[in-house]
């Protein structure tokens, strides 16, 4: 499984795990969480390897549908970015106005400073 | 139902109705969305009025657990809120800084457009 994969199931489970099987959660827990092998999570609850692997497989496919019906993952990741790059604005802004101190009146740094902390807080 | 109840439930439908049964979408998108009565969509299915009833009230539980265990409905307006917040904030910048023309920067007058049309989008 490629890095990029790994990330994206990550981020699927972390919206849509919930919706998942109890058996399911346990599984993916264990193997990406815990980075353990299928081997060793077959050992833990006493089932086949293969088990394990169609319970990973099935769980990866239903969070993938869960994402194609409802695509709240893309959106989540669209606002980030547009935050994201308010954010860097904002930093730059704030760098501008430090430098040209006198020209810039205070409300403006202290309020460039408050818009910061919501980033932040939004970002968190 | 109280206004605030309609406007949750809307709210809910639109993140998770996709996951709902066709016959769900169809009452809760008549009922809702075409404001038609109980009896008009029990007419339009060949069904009671019971039945249209049961599957509103279904349809409006399927929302409200997929909602308990996700939470992204209140994640989402919560960062809405945010957003809103940042918006109001760059909008009396701008105000602001056109008050005083002359101490700022074009840069930053350009900045700030910017960085509101990333939010206008954000909000779209």
């Amino acid at each position: 499984m490629k890095i990029d994969d790994v990330i994206q199931t990550s981020l699927l489970y972390d919206f849509y795990g919930s919706l998942l099987t109890d058996r399911q959660r346990e599984v993916m827990e264990l193997y990406y969480g815990e980075n353990l092998s299928l081997s060793e999570i077959a050992a833990e609850f006493s089932i086949s390897r293969q088990g394990v692997h169609d319970a990973l497989k099935n769980a990866g496919r239903a969070l993938h549908e869960y994402e194609q019906k409802l695509g709240l993952v893309d959106k989540f990741q669209q606002s980030r970015e547009a935050i994201g790059d308010i954010d860097e604005r904002i930093e730059g802004l704030m760098e501008d106005v430090q430098k040209q101190e006198a020209l810039v009146p205070a409300e403006v740094t202290a309020e460039l400073q408050k818009i910061k902390d919501i980033i932040d807080k939004l970002e968190e």
